[in-house]
């Protein structure tokens, strides 16, 4: 099935965590593409992708980077798709560079920034945008939230019925 | 024009920054709706504009505040749309603790966030979404920002022209 | 005997902070309820606990929470009862997103917060609270400080005995 | 009436912030003293003061200091009862300094910390904290909490009446 | 004369920062251009202007950029030439998202960053590359700083002459 | 008579703020030198200056310096009287900056620093150190803070007094 | 002999930090005495404590705390010596929060702050101090810093005789 | 070969970084030398190395310190060489401490900062710097990026060939 949304991270390195947006898609059924890409290393590649995207049938691009993260930035400046950020956390500043440097963004150039480390919730934001237009994929979202709330409450029912401190030595 | 964003702000204190949202939205020719909304102060009025968000026709939501800024994440939890949200400046903290409180979002509820104040780019970001399914808004979007394009190349021009000195007089 | 603190997280992953809260209550004897509820994954859920809690008979609610941390703010915003927060630390941000999103309430709803993690001050400051009307309750927890002070002061009264390189090998 | 609240504030040059908090109580009913006490100019006073609290019939404390503010943490260490601390922004840092030395008490002494300059709101935690034990304020704590949503649902009204050009011109 | 450094600003409002860069080049005799480009608004313009600032001449290239600041580091991404860096100071952040968009650069491609607003510096940073060719730009650098010291040097005497408070007056 | 003292600030635009040590030393008839001298555009005179401070009979000097403050830093790799230090405000972080390049000193070469903008607290630390070998000046000294407790407890009474409302009118 | 140098920690949990303050006192045969006192859990102690400080005999008191470190404060409260503050590292703010509690100090009371976890310089300030009026100890602090130069000469001078990778194998 | 480049570390407890940086000149055939001296513990020695440098025929500093690290700052101000600082990563603040001693440099003295622990760019800096005006070294230096990019390709493609599950499995 053709890519509905590509995933783009700046290094290889990041793939722990953009790792867990392509299985978020799949869980969703949502066909995606899964590249490296660098706005510094290979900043032409970038410019094609992100021109290209639209016309090849993209519908969202993800894009993931630490540190100075001009990628996703850079992305938007190329597409006027969609264009969500993933800071991914560094090890001296924890990821606030990297959030400061996707979200900071000046007028007329839009990332949907997430959490740092957030990459699950990125591939569950462009299952939002792409469900605006597509209801079987708006169901299989909600019924995926669903889930997620049934699993608190039957944790919830648990903990009480077992204790929280037996709760805690089965962790 | 039935709405398809609604723009929810936690005070009308956060208007001066939110009615960019709103002018920019005109701007595109998108129709929305704009309403005040408190996460604390009305709360059961936010979770049911959240749940009859997507069958009164809205495709996005908007939702901007400052502070401990649970606006659009309780958005989020109760809709299935994308919510993007806008960390409005706050006088103590600059606004870091509305990002970090809209940003920062467990697994499973995105909220796709710009930058502090940045509410014309939450209308940009949510043009981008409406335009996935909607080529003429797309054309639109595209136009406006070739338009800052051509902008920034007039004022490079008269820089150069003029001089750094005399430009600066003018502005 | 009934609940009067109920202590609510939004994830069964901050146990091991929330548990001592628990623990502290029960070195106490104050009789508590615990649960896990969502203000993103179970927001009903936590809309009913809130609103229903003071005629349950709760006295005081404690919330924790990481990240984006709603919680402790939706629930003051459904009851009068005191609500206090507890911030829980966050691999990137060090718990800071986690304090801001708890401690910085706009007027009107204030939320009791503690430090990051200190579940175990939210116990005792509900028991502030609760024996502001309970004068067996305001002995317990004034023997127990005076415990604290004690303790401190045989410590320091070892350290001076065996000497500090002493002292800090039996550590 | 005999005062159940002691607010304290290290400095007159809190009293802008602080007022808030005097002015709160007022209209809530809730008799009131009000001090200039400081943690490090006279701190005998301080203890004297916090020491005798409870036994002069307070039933909460609610201290505002900025900087390095000992003083709701000084207090807490005196007295048994519920303290509030309130951070008051500062000129170098907006009070980042106040709320860290207010909220990262150690085990054994908890502060309720509010927001920075969040006066009004640590007037109203008191209040929640009384009405614990007293349903009449309770009931009055309601009715105004109720008011702010009220006030919030009035302005969205006018502001989708007159629309929010207008709305603006007339702030 | 042909330029030596390209002075590329990403929008015209940091022109009251970085005119002082021009301002400096111009005191210490070096020829440059002045340019406005976006690494957002007019991103092929960017690309273009580094991939051949190194063939029409150009020896450094000053970027100055505010928020999530990727001008620097896309510069540098497209030339060889060394790349200054100019964090300009933010209304929300005061320029820390400048600042570790700037600085925060991958293994591979350095941004030689200066101060928040730090646009003098930037050009004499230029100047100090240049003269590791240039021996007469040398002598006049060091006549600059020269001439700081003894700026220095004749205010402590001014203020011991006449004593701080009358020097404080005089201000 | 000799100055016991020396002030050195880097820049004679700290004045505003370091006046206030020259001013408090007065009040507390501590003999002082005032100096501007420069870590980075006199070096060598702030060399000379720290080397020959304890033979020209200083006993303690306080540097003053914003930014990348190196200046007290190096005032104390160069002589081994005590050395305190005045982070001065800076205009983009706030004098967190500053703060940070004084009090982060490496193991061997201490800088005892006061608050941000806290000149008048460097001279009573310079006035609390030469007190160690100085009754009378301990006793000038205790006599001032005891004032400083007293006029606290009268702005309290005065407080009481008139009321918060009228006392705020009167500020 | 009779101790010169009081170190106080609120904890022994900062013991492996303060330890190294004992340690450098010895190693400049300067005699003192190491307690542990709480601002908060014995505040009554702490008092008696700093008000007595000056009559035994000490001329410097050093005290270490993390998190709402109000130690150093209240002690700089109680006595008129100069006071050193050392902020200890917390698990979630990294000392920022101690470092905020102890240096911001409100004009009338300074501390002298040292860096986060530097309890060695905290005893190497001390000395500074002491030796205003104590040559002898001047010269073993001067000893001990010319020592410190040595010690970097050294390893300089190895590293350029075996390579940087060779020493650093050796590490 | 006569190195054209000086590596200063303020302490050997920095080479695990500053290696690095010795390595990358070595890759790209740069000659350097590399020595341990501290801006606090023997300043005479920076200042004299500062002074000669040129004369030594270095042409570009390269200073790596952390926490108050004067060091880069400091050889700036006694050569009118270009100067790249490295801030190193501190234990308790992650670097933040180091980065803004070194950034924030006061008019007329500027250092170019790389990122935090960006001990290798800072070599890259060094060698763009010497490239302008030694063509071969640009070569070099421009293979060596070149490289960085067919490298992400590379990685690139091998993602899409194997899967990025076992593309993660492999690393």
């Amino acid at each position: 099935m053709k890519p509905l949304v590509g995933i783009v991270m700046g290094s290889d390195s990041d793939l722990p965590v953009m790792g867990k947006c392509a299985a978020m898609l799949e869980k969703l059924d949502i066909p995606y593409e899964f590249s490296v890409i660098s706005a510094h290393r290979t900043p032409q590649k970038l410019e094609e992708y992100s021109r290209t995207a639209k016309d090849r049938g993209l519908k969202v691009v993800i894009g993931g980077a630490g540190g100075a993260a001009a990628l996703p930035g850079v992305i938007a400046a190329y597409t006027s798709l969609p264009v969500i950020g993933v800071p991914v956390k560094t090890p001296a500043l924890g990821g606030v560079d990297s959030l400061y440097s996707i979200v900071q963004m000046p007028s007329g150039f839009p990332v949907a920034t997430v959490a740092i480390d957030g990459a699950a919730n990125a591939a569950l934001l462009a299952a939002r945008i792409l469900a605006v237009s597509d209801e079987a994929l708006s169901a299989r979202l909600e019924a995926y939230t669903a889930d997620l709330g049934r699993a608190v409450e039957a944790k919830s029912a648990r903990l009480q019925e077992i204790g929280w401190k037996e709760y805690q030595k089965q962790m």
